[in-house]
Protein backbone atom coordinates (compact mmCIF):
# COMPACT_ATOMS: atom_id res chain seq x y z
CA UNK A 1 0.00 0.00 0.00
CA UNK A 2 0.82 3.48 -1.05
CA UNK A 3 0.13 6.59 0.60
CA UNK A 4 -0.05 9.74 -1.36
CA UNK A 5 -0.54 13.41 -0.11
CA UNK A 6 -2.80 15.70 -1.80
CA UNK A 7 -2.52 19.82 -1.94
CA UNK A 8 -5.97 21.00 -2.93
CA UNK A 9 -7.49 24.33 -4.23
CA UNK A 10 -11.04 24.53 -3.69
CA UNK A 11 -13.49 27.79 -4.12
CA UNK A 12 -16.08 26.71 -1.21
CA UNK A 13 -18.84 28.99 -2.20
CA UNK A 14 -21.07 25.79 -3.52
CA UNK A 15 -20.25 23.26 -1.21
CA UNK A 16 -21.37 22.21 2.40
CA UNK A 17 -17.63 21.87 3.67
CA UNK A 18 -15.02 19.37 3.71
CA UNK A 19 -16.69 16.87 5.36
CA UNK A 20 -19.41 13.63 4.01
CA UNK A 21 -22.66 14.89 5.28
CA UNK A 22 -25.74 13.16 4.82
CA UNK A 23 -27.19 15.98 2.80
CA UNK A 24 -25.42 18.58 0.38
CA UNK A 25 -22.00 18.34 -1.52
CA UNK A 26 -18.83 18.32 -0.07
CA UNK A 27 -15.59 18.98 -1.29
CA UNK A 28 -14.29 14.97 0.74
CA UNK A 29 -17.34 13.17 -1.12
CA UNK A 30 -16.28 14.68 -4.65
CA UNK A 31 -12.66 13.82 -4.36
CA UNK A 32 -13.37 10.24 -2.43
CA UNK A 33 -16.10 9.58 -5.47
CA UNK A 34 -13.69 10.44 -8.44
CA UNK A 35 -10.75 9.08 -6.88
CA UNK A 36 -12.96 5.63 -6.75
CA UNK A 37 -13.78 6.33 -10.02
CA UNK A 38 -9.49 6.92 -11.41
CA UNK A 39 -8.59 3.85 -8.76
CA UNK A 40 -11.73 1.56 -9.04
CA UNK A 41 -11.42 1.08 -4.75
CA UNK A 42 -13.30 2.71 -2.49
CA UNK A 43 -10.52 5.26 -1.43
CA UNK A 44 -10.81 7.44 2.10
CA UNK A 45 -9.34 10.88 2.38
CA UNK A 46 -7.66 12.43 5.68
CA UNK A 47 -7.48 16.16 5.88
CA UNK A 48 -5.27 18.52 7.46
CA UNK A 49 -8.75 19.62 8.81
CA UNK A 50 -12.35 20.33 7.89
CA UNK A 51 -13.43 23.71 6.55
CA UNK A 52 -16.82 25.05 6.68
CA UNK A 53 -19.83 25.34 4.18
CA UNK A 54 -18.28 28.31 1.61
CA UNK A 55 -15.13 28.70 3.16
CA UNK A 56 -12.50 28.18 0.57
CA UNK A 57 -8.61 26.68 0.31
CA UNK A 58 -5.77 28.00 -1.50
CA UNK A 59 -3.83 25.19 -0.46
CA UNK A 60 -5.81 22.37 1.65
CA UNK A 61 -3.58 19.30 2.21
CA UNK A 62 -5.31 15.82 2.94
CA UNK A 63 -3.94 11.78 2.50
CA UNK A 64 -5.38 8.57 1.34
CA UNK A 65 -4.08 5.41 1.05
CA UNK A 66 -3.74 2.89 -2.45
CA UNK A 67 -2.67 0.20 -3.89
CA UNK A 68 -2.87 1.99 -7.61
CA UNK A 69 0.90 1.96 -9.21
CA UNK A 70 -0.25 5.59 -10.77
CA UNK A 71 2.76 8.08 -10.50
CA UNK A 72 1.99 11.00 -8.45
CA UNK A 73 1.72 13.44 -11.59
CA UNK A 74 -0.83 10.88 -13.24
CA UNK A 75 -2.96 11.34 -10.34
CA UNK A 76 -2.59 15.17 -10.85
CA UNK A 77 -3.54 14.69 -14.59
CA UNK A 78 -6.57 12.02 -13.74
CA UNK A 79 -8.07 13.89 -10.64
CA UNK A 80 -7.68 17.25 -12.81
CA UNK A 81 -9.26 15.93 -15.59
CA UNK A 82 -12.42 15.00 -13.83
CA UNK A 83 -13.01 16.87 -10.71
CA UNK A 84 -15.39 20.10 -11.48
CA UNK A 85 -13.64 23.21 -12.22
CA UNK A 86 -14.06 25.00 -8.86
CA UNK A 87 -11.89 21.86 -7.11
CA UNK A 88 -8.41 21.40 -8.37
CA UNK A 89 -5.26 19.49 -7.04
CA UNK A 90 -1.92 21.45 -7.06
CA UNK A 91 0.72 18.81 -6.21
CA UNK A 92 0.26 15.11 -5.74
CA UNK A 93 3.64 13.76 -3.81
CA UNK A 94 3.86 10.10 -2.07
CA UNK A 95 5.09 9.96 1.70
CA UNK A 96 6.32 7.97 3.86
CA UNK A 97 3.68 5.68 5.82
CA UNK A 98 3.83 7.38 8.96
CA UNK A 99 3.07 10.46 7.67
CA UNK A 100 -0.64 11.90 8.29
CA UNK A 101 -2.24 14.90 7.08
CA UNK A 102 -3.42 15.85 10.76
CA UNK A 103 -1.58 15.17 13.00
CA UNK A 104 2.10 15.48 11.20
CA UNK A 105 0.41 19.26 10.52
CA UNK A 106 3.17 21.91 12.45
CA UNK A 107 0.98 24.73 11.73
CA UNK A 108 -2.32 25.98 10.09
CA UNK A 109 -2.33 29.03 8.00
CA UNK A 110 -5.88 31.07 7.52
CA UNK A 111 -6.35 34.08 6.03
CA UNK A 112 -9.85 36.48 6.24
CA UNK A 113 -10.50 39.23 4.09
CA UNK A 114 -12.96 42.14 4.38
CA UNK A 115 -13.30 44.83 1.86
CA UNK A 116 -13.89 48.31 3.55
CA UNK A 117 -14.88 51.07 1.34
CA UNK A 118 -18.24 52.41 1.16
CA UNK A 119 -19.45 50.17 -1.83
CA UNK A 120 -19.16 46.12 -2.25
CA UNK A 121 -17.30 44.53 -5.31
CA UNK A 122 -18.81 42.43 -7.96
CA UNK A 123 -15.60 40.73 -8.59
CA UNK A 124 -14.35 40.00 -4.75
CA UNK A 125 -18.04 39.39 -3.78
CA UNK A 126 -17.35 35.64 -2.96
CA UNK A 127 -14.26 36.29 -1.22
CA UNK A 128 -14.63 38.77 0.89
CA UNK A 129 -16.89 40.21 3.78
CA UNK A 130 -18.14 43.51 2.43
CA UNK A 131 -18.17 46.28 5.94
CA UNK A 132 -19.24 49.87 4.28
CA UNK A 133 -18.37 51.66 7.50
CA UNK A 134 -15.01 52.90 8.37
CA UNK A 135 -12.84 50.54 10.79
CA UNK A 136 -10.10 51.36 13.54
CA UNK A 137 -7.45 49.90 12.08
CA UNK A 138 -5.04 50.53 15.45
CA UNK A 139 -7.75 49.77 17.93
CA UNK A 140 -8.52 46.32 16.21
CA UNK A 141 -4.50 45.88 15.84
CA UNK A 142 -4.34 46.74 20.22
CA UNK A 143 -7.03 44.01 20.68
CA UNK A 144 -5.43 41.45 18.52
CA UNK A 145 -2.36 41.11 20.77
CA UNK A 146 -4.29 39.59 23.37
CA UNK A 147 -5.21 36.38 21.30
CA UNK A 148 -1.52 35.55 20.56
CA UNK A 149 -0.03 32.65 22.41
CA UNK A 150 -1.68 29.46 24.13
CA UNK A 151 -5.21 30.02 25.54
CA UNK A 152 -8.51 28.38 26.30
CA UNK A 153 -10.65 29.48 23.23
CA UNK A 154 -14.18 28.89 24.54
CA UNK A 155 -15.56 32.12 23.76
CA UNK A 156 -14.66 31.57 20.32
CA UNK A 157 -15.57 27.87 19.93
CA UNK A 158 -18.61 27.10 18.37
CA UNK A 159 -21.58 24.98 20.46
CA UNK A 160 -21.45 21.77 17.91
CA UNK A 161 -17.26 22.32 18.01
CA UNK A 162 -16.38 18.23 18.16
CA UNK A 163 -12.84 19.35 18.93
CA UNK A 164 -11.58 17.73 22.00
CA UNK A 165 -9.73 20.45 23.82
CA UNK A 166 -10.48 24.36 23.58
CA UNK A 167 -6.87 24.78 23.91
CA UNK A 168 -4.96 25.88 20.94
CA UNK A 169 -2.18 28.38 20.04
CA UNK A 170 -1.93 31.28 18.09
CA UNK A 171 1.57 31.78 16.74
CA UNK A 172 0.51 35.13 15.03
CA UNK A 173 -2.28 37.78 13.44
CA UNK A 174 -0.87 40.22 11.22
CA UNK A 175 -3.32 42.26 9.79
CA UNK A 176 -2.40 43.95 6.41
CA UNK A 177 -4.47 46.84 4.56
CA UNK A 178 -4.38 45.99 0.81
CA UNK A 179 -6.06 48.89 -1.20
CA UNK A 180 -9.25 48.56 0.13
CA UNK A 181 -9.02 45.65 1.71
CA UNK A 182 -8.05 44.12 5.33
CA UNK A 183 -6.43 40.81 5.31
CA UNK A 184 -6.31 39.04 8.60
CA UNK A 185 -4.01 36.34 8.83
CA UNK A 186 -3.97 33.70 11.16
CA UNK A 187 -0.97 31.33 11.97
CA UNK A 188 -1.72 28.74 14.92
CA UNK A 189 -0.81 24.88 15.91
CA UNK A 190 -4.80 24.33 15.35
CA UNK A 191 -8.44 26.31 15.21
CA UNK A 192 -11.88 25.04 17.09
CA UNK A 193 -14.75 25.61 15.21
CA UNK A 194 -15.38 28.87 14.22
CA UNK A 195 -12.74 30.03 16.13
CA UNK A 196 -11.28 32.49 13.28
CA UNK A 197 -14.70 33.83 12.07
CA UNK A 198 -15.55 34.40 15.80
CA UNK A 199 -11.92 36.22 15.95
CA UNK A 200 -12.71 38.45 13.40
CA UNK A 201 -16.41 38.88 14.44
CA UNK A 202 -15.43 40.48 17.40
CA UNK A 203 -12.31 42.50 16.38
CA UNK A 204 -15.02 43.52 13.93
CA UNK A 205 -17.12 45.02 16.67
CA UNK A 206 -13.53 46.77 17.96
CA UNK A 207 -12.87 48.39 14.97
CA UNK A 208 -16.96 49.95 14.74
CA UNK A 209 -16.66 51.45 18.64
CA UNK A 210 -18.50 49.03 19.63
CA UNK A 211 -16.14 47.01 21.88
CA UNK A 212 -12.91 48.70 23.33
CA UNK A 213 -9.52 47.16 22.21
CA UNK A 214 -9.01 45.88 26.19
CA UNK A 215 -12.67 44.28 26.28
CA UNK A 216 -11.25 41.49 23.51
CA UNK A 217 -9.08 39.99 26.37
CA UNK A 218 -11.94 39.67 28.78
CA UNK A 219 -13.83 38.17 26.53
CA UNK A 220 -10.98 35.51 26.30
CA UNK A 221 -11.10 35.06 29.56
CA UNK A 222 -14.34 34.95 30.28
CA UNK A 223 -14.29 31.47 28.10
CA UNK A 224 -17.95 32.84 27.25
CA UNK A 225 -19.24 32.33 23.78
CA UNK A 226 -21.96 34.27 24.34
CA UNK A 227 -19.76 37.78 24.99
CA UNK A 228 -17.60 37.30 21.98
CA UNK A 229 -18.88 39.12 18.77
CA UNK A 230 -21.01 37.34 15.68
CA UNK A 231 -19.51 34.75 13.78
CA UNK A 232 -18.12 36.71 10.57
CA UNK A 233 -19.55 35.00 7.15
CA UNK A 234 -17.85 32.20 6.12
CA UNK A 235 -16.89 33.08 2.46
CA UNK A 236 -14.88 35.59 3.43
CA UNK A 237 -11.97 32.70 5.10
CA UNK A 238 -9.34 30.64 3.07
CA UNK A 239 -7.15 28.32 4.07
CA UNK A 240 -3.82 28.96 2.94
CA UNK A 241 -1.37 26.91 3.73
CA UNK A 242 -1.05 23.39 6.11
CA UNK A 243 2.86 23.47 7.42
CA UNK A 244 4.86 20.23 7.78
CA UNK B 1 -32.41 67.32 -17.39
CA UNK B 2 -29.52 66.22 -15.19
CA UNK B 3 -26.97 63.46 -17.02
CA UNK B 4 -25.10 61.38 -14.64
CA UNK B 5 -21.71 58.78 -15.24
CA UNK B 6 -21.69 55.79 -13.55
CA UNK B 7 -18.42 52.97 -13.09
CA UNK B 8 -19.66 49.98 -13.36
CA UNK B 9 -17.66 46.78 -11.48
CA UNK B 10 -19.36 43.36 -12.77
CA UNK B 11 -18.90 39.72 -12.88
CA UNK B 12 -19.77 38.52 -16.50
CA UNK B 13 -19.74 34.75 -15.94
CA UNK B 14 -23.48 34.84 -15.88
CA UNK B 15 -24.49 37.49 -18.01
CA UNK B 16 -25.16 37.72 -21.74
CA UNK B 17 -23.07 40.71 -22.36
CA UNK B 18 -23.75 44.53 -22.06
CA UNK B 19 -26.35 44.75 -24.23
CA UNK B 20 -30.16 44.25 -23.87
CA UNK B 21 -30.89 40.73 -25.75
CA UNK B 22 -34.21 39.77 -26.75
CA UNK B 23 -33.37 36.17 -25.17
CA UNK B 24 -31.08 36.26 -22.02
CA UNK B 25 -30.48 38.69 -18.34
CA UNK B 26 -27.50 41.63 -19.68
CA UNK B 27 -25.95 44.17 -17.47
CA UNK B 28 -27.71 46.48 -19.33
CA UNK B 29 -31.25 44.86 -18.92
CA UNK B 30 -30.83 44.61 -14.59
CA UNK B 31 -28.96 48.26 -14.21
CA UNK B 32 -31.92 50.11 -16.61
CA UNK B 33 -34.22 47.87 -14.85
CA UNK B 34 -33.07 49.28 -10.83
CA UNK B 35 -32.87 52.45 -12.15
CA UNK B 36 -36.30 52.54 -13.35
CA UNK B 37 -37.34 51.05 -9.32
CA UNK B 38 -35.57 53.65 -7.99
CA UNK B 39 -36.66 56.47 -10.36
CA UNK B 40 -39.75 55.81 -11.26
CA UNK B 41 -39.18 57.08 -14.81
CA UNK B 42 -37.66 54.27 -18.29
CA UNK B 43 -33.84 55.86 -17.69
CA UNK B 44 -31.60 54.56 -20.80
CA UNK B 45 -27.76 53.36 -20.16
CA UNK B 46 -25.49 54.61 -22.57
CA UNK B 47 -22.15 52.30 -22.45
CA UNK B 48 -18.60 53.22 -23.46
CA UNK B 49 -18.37 50.24 -25.19
CA UNK B 50 -20.36 46.82 -25.17
CA UNK B 51 -19.12 43.53 -23.72
CA UNK B 52 -19.67 40.21 -24.47
CA UNK B 53 -21.30 37.33 -22.60
CA UNK B 54 -19.22 36.41 -19.58
CA UNK B 55 -16.74 39.28 -20.22
CA UNK B 56 -15.90 40.96 -16.30
CA UNK B 57 -15.29 44.56 -15.66
CA UNK B 58 -13.37 46.34 -13.26
CA UNK B 59 -14.39 49.62 -13.93
CA UNK B 60 -17.11 49.81 -17.13
CA UNK B 61 -18.15 53.51 -17.45
CA UNK B 62 -21.59 54.24 -19.01
CA UNK B 63 -23.82 57.72 -18.39
CA UNK B 64 -27.57 58.55 -18.41
CA UNK B 65 -30.07 61.53 -18.33
CA UNK B 66 -32.59 61.80 -15.20
CA UNK B 67 -34.72 64.54 -14.04
CA UNK B 68 -34.28 62.48 -10.45
CA UNK B 69 -32.87 64.81 -7.60
CA UNK B 70 -30.66 62.04 -5.74
CA UNK B 71 -27.56 62.87 -5.23
CA UNK B 72 -24.46 60.67 -6.78
CA UNK B 73 -23.69 59.36 -3.15
CA UNK B 74 -27.89 59.11 -3.12
CA UNK B 75 -27.62 56.95 -6.45
CA UNK B 76 -24.29 54.87 -5.07
CA UNK B 77 -26.08 53.74 -2.44
CA UNK B 78 -29.41 53.03 -3.77
CA UNK B 79 -27.87 51.20 -6.90
CA UNK B 80 -25.97 48.87 -4.74
CA UNK B 81 -28.57 47.96 -2.44
CA UNK B 82 -30.90 47.02 -4.98
CA UNK B 83 -28.30 45.50 -7.80
CA UNK B 84 -27.72 41.47 -7.44
CA UNK B 85 -24.02 41.07 -5.82
CA UNK B 86 -22.28 40.32 -9.14
CA UNK B 87 -23.03 43.92 -10.42
CA UNK B 88 -21.51 46.74 -8.50
CA UNK B 89 -21.14 50.77 -8.73
CA UNK B 90 -17.94 51.95 -8.07
CA UNK B 91 -18.52 55.78 -8.97
CA UNK B 92 -21.18 57.93 -9.50
CA UNK B 93 -20.94 61.71 -10.49
CA UNK B 94 -22.87 64.66 -12.34
CA UNK B 95 -21.45 65.63 -15.61
CA UNK B 96 -21.96 68.11 -17.60
CA UNK B 97 -24.23 67.69 -20.71
CA UNK B 98 -21.94 66.93 -23.50
CA UNK B 99 -20.25 64.01 -21.83
CA UNK B 100 -20.96 60.94 -23.53
CA UNK B 101 -19.95 57.55 -22.06
CA UNK B 102 -18.83 56.35 -25.38
CA UNK B 103 -17.77 59.62 -27.76
CA UNK B 104 -16.12 61.04 -24.99
CA UNK B 105 -13.90 58.19 -24.43
CA UNK B 106 -10.19 58.86 -25.14
CA UNK B 107 -8.83 55.37 -24.09
CA UNK B 108 -10.17 52.00 -23.21
CA UNK B 109 -7.88 49.32 -21.34
CA UNK B 110 -8.41 45.74 -21.43
CA UNK B 111 -6.71 43.00 -19.60
CA UNK B 112 -6.62 39.20 -20.59
CA UNK B 113 -5.47 36.70 -18.02
CA UNK B 114 -4.10 33.05 -18.72
CA UNK B 115 -3.05 30.56 -16.44
CA UNK B 116 0.08 28.75 -17.43
CA UNK B 117 0.81 25.73 -15.36
CA UNK B 118 0.05 22.05 -15.31
CA UNK B 119 -2.36 22.52 -13.05
CA UNK B 120 -5.58 24.85 -13.32
CA UNK B 121 -6.86 27.10 -10.25
CA UNK B 122 -10.29 26.49 -8.61
CA UNK B 123 -10.29 30.27 -7.57
CA UNK B 124 -9.29 31.29 -10.55
CA UNK B 125 -11.40 29.26 -12.94
CA UNK B 126 -14.00 32.26 -14.04
CA UNK B 127 -10.94 34.97 -14.16
CA UNK B 128 -8.40 33.41 -16.18
CA UNK B 129 -7.97 30.63 -19.47
CA UNK B 130 -6.06 28.00 -18.53
CA UNK B 131 -3.39 26.86 -20.43
CA UNK B 132 -1.35 23.79 -19.38
CA UNK B 133 1.26 23.46 -22.18
CA UNK B 134 4.50 26.04 -22.17
CA UNK B 135 4.37 29.23 -23.76
CA UNK B 136 7.35 31.07 -25.42
CA UNK B 137 7.03 33.71 -23.79
CA UNK B 138 9.80 36.44 -25.89
CA UNK B 139 8.33 35.01 -28.86
CA UNK B 140 4.83 36.57 -28.00
CA UNK B 141 6.25 39.65 -27.04
CA UNK B 142 8.22 39.86 -30.59
CA UNK B 143 5.02 38.86 -32.04
CA UNK B 144 2.86 41.33 -30.59
CA UNK B 145 4.56 44.41 -31.92
CA UNK B 146 3.56 44.63 -35.18
CA UNK B 147 -0.12 44.80 -33.76
CA UNK B 148 0.99 48.31 -32.05
CA UNK B 149 -0.50 51.54 -33.93
CA UNK B 150 -3.30 52.41 -36.10
CA UNK B 151 -4.65 49.36 -38.21
CA UNK B 152 -7.05 47.50 -40.63
CA UNK B 153 -7.95 44.76 -37.73
CA UNK B 154 -10.26 42.82 -40.18
CA UNK B 155 -8.32 39.65 -39.70
CA UNK B 156 -9.04 39.64 -35.92
CA UNK B 157 -12.56 40.99 -36.42
CA UNK B 158 -15.68 38.78 -35.22
CA UNK B 159 -18.05 38.27 -38.52
CA UNK B 160 -21.23 40.09 -36.63
CA UNK B 161 -19.16 42.86 -35.46
CA UNK B 162 -21.75 46.27 -35.98
CA UNK B 163 -18.51 48.72 -35.91
CA UNK B 164 -18.59 51.20 -38.41
CA UNK B 165 -14.54 50.80 -38.70
CA UNK B 166 -12.01 47.88 -38.84
CA UNK B 167 -9.87 50.34 -38.48
CA UNK B 168 -8.43 51.01 -34.26
CA UNK B 169 -5.53 52.14 -32.61
CA UNK B 170 -3.60 49.89 -30.57
CA UNK B 171 -1.40 52.29 -28.12
CA UNK B 172 0.05 49.45 -26.09
CA UNK B 173 -0.12 45.89 -25.20
CA UNK B 174 2.02 44.69 -21.87
CA UNK B 175 2.36 41.23 -21.45
CA UNK B 176 3.13 40.58 -17.61
CA UNK B 177 4.28 37.39 -15.72
CA UNK B 178 2.69 37.30 -12.06
CA UNK B 179 3.51 33.87 -10.70
CA UNK B 180 1.67 31.31 -12.80
CA UNK B 181 -0.63 33.55 -14.69
CA UNK B 182 0.40 36.03 -17.49
CA UNK B 183 -1.22 39.36 -18.12
CA UNK B 184 -1.99 40.70 -21.24
CA UNK B 185 -2.75 44.56 -20.87
CA UNK B 186 -4.06 46.40 -23.84
CA UNK B 187 -4.80 50.07 -23.95
CA UNK B 188 -6.35 51.72 -27.32
CA UNK B 189 -8.89 53.83 -29.11
CA UNK B 190 -11.45 51.05 -29.47
CA UNK B 191 -11.65 47.42 -30.40
CA UNK B 192 -13.62 45.67 -32.75
CA UNK B 193 -15.90 42.62 -31.60
CA UNK B 194 -13.58 39.66 -30.78
CA UNK B 195 -10.13 41.87 -31.59
CA UNK B 196 -8.37 41.11 -28.47
CA UNK B 197 -9.78 37.82 -27.49
CA UNK B 198 -8.57 36.62 -31.74
CA UNK B 199 -4.95 38.21 -31.19
CA UNK B 200 -4.94 36.60 -27.54
CA UNK B 201 -5.79 33.46 -28.89
CA UNK B 202 -3.39 33.79 -31.94
CA UNK B 203 -0.37 35.41 -29.67
CA UNK B 204 -1.08 31.71 -27.82
CA UNK B 205 -0.54 29.88 -31.37
CA UNK B 206 2.78 31.93 -31.41
CA UNK B 207 3.42 31.00 -27.65
CA UNK B 208 2.93 27.18 -28.06
CA UNK B 209 5.16 27.09 -31.68
CA UNK B 210 2.28 26.75 -33.77
CA UNK B 211 2.75 30.10 -35.44
CA UNK B 212 6.04 31.84 -35.96
CA UNK B 213 6.24 35.72 -34.31
CA UNK B 214 6.64 36.86 -37.68
CA UNK B 215 3.07 35.43 -39.53
CA UNK B 216 0.95 37.54 -36.76
CA UNK B 217 2.36 40.48 -39.02
CA UNK B 218 0.99 38.90 -42.09
CA UNK B 219 -2.34 37.59 -40.95
CA UNK B 220 -3.01 41.31 -39.97
CA UNK B 221 -1.95 42.45 -43.07
CA UNK B 222 -3.63 39.81 -45.18
CA UNK B 223 -7.18 41.38 -43.64
CA UNK B 224 -8.67 37.48 -43.40
CA UNK B 225 -9.99 36.37 -40.14
CA UNK B 226 -9.73 32.60 -41.42
CA UNK B 227 -5.67 33.28 -40.91
CA UNK B 228 -5.91 34.46 -37.16
CA UNK B 229 -5.91 31.75 -34.05
CA UNK B 230 -8.88 31.21 -32.56
CA UNK B 231 -11.06 33.12 -30.20
CA UNK B 232 -9.44 33.36 -26.91
CA UNK B 233 -12.56 32.26 -23.97
CA UNK B 234 -14.23 35.31 -22.99
CA UNK B 235 -14.05 34.93 -19.00
CA UNK B 236 -10.46 35.59 -19.40
CA UNK B 237 -11.12 39.08 -20.36
CA UNK B 238 -11.76 41.71 -17.66
CA UNK B 239 -12.54 45.38 -18.91
CA UNK B 240 -9.78 47.69 -16.33
CA UNK B 241 -10.64 51.02 -17.34
CA UNK B 242 -12.18 53.93 -19.82
CA UNK B 243 -10.07 56.97 -20.08
CA UNK B 244 -11.65 60.74 -20.61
Amino acid sequence: MRKIKLVIEYDGYKYHGWQIQPNGITIQSVLEEKLRLITKKKTSVLVAGRTDAKVHAEAQAAHFVTRSRMTPREFLRALNSVLPKDISIKKVEEVDSDFHARKSAKGRIYRYTILNRDYPSALQRRYSWFIPQPLDLPAIRRAKKCLIGRHEFSAFRASGCEAESPVKEIYRIDIKRKGDFLEFTFEGNGFVKYMIRNIVGTLVQVGKGQLAAGQVAEILESRNRKLAGPTAPAYGLKRVKVIY
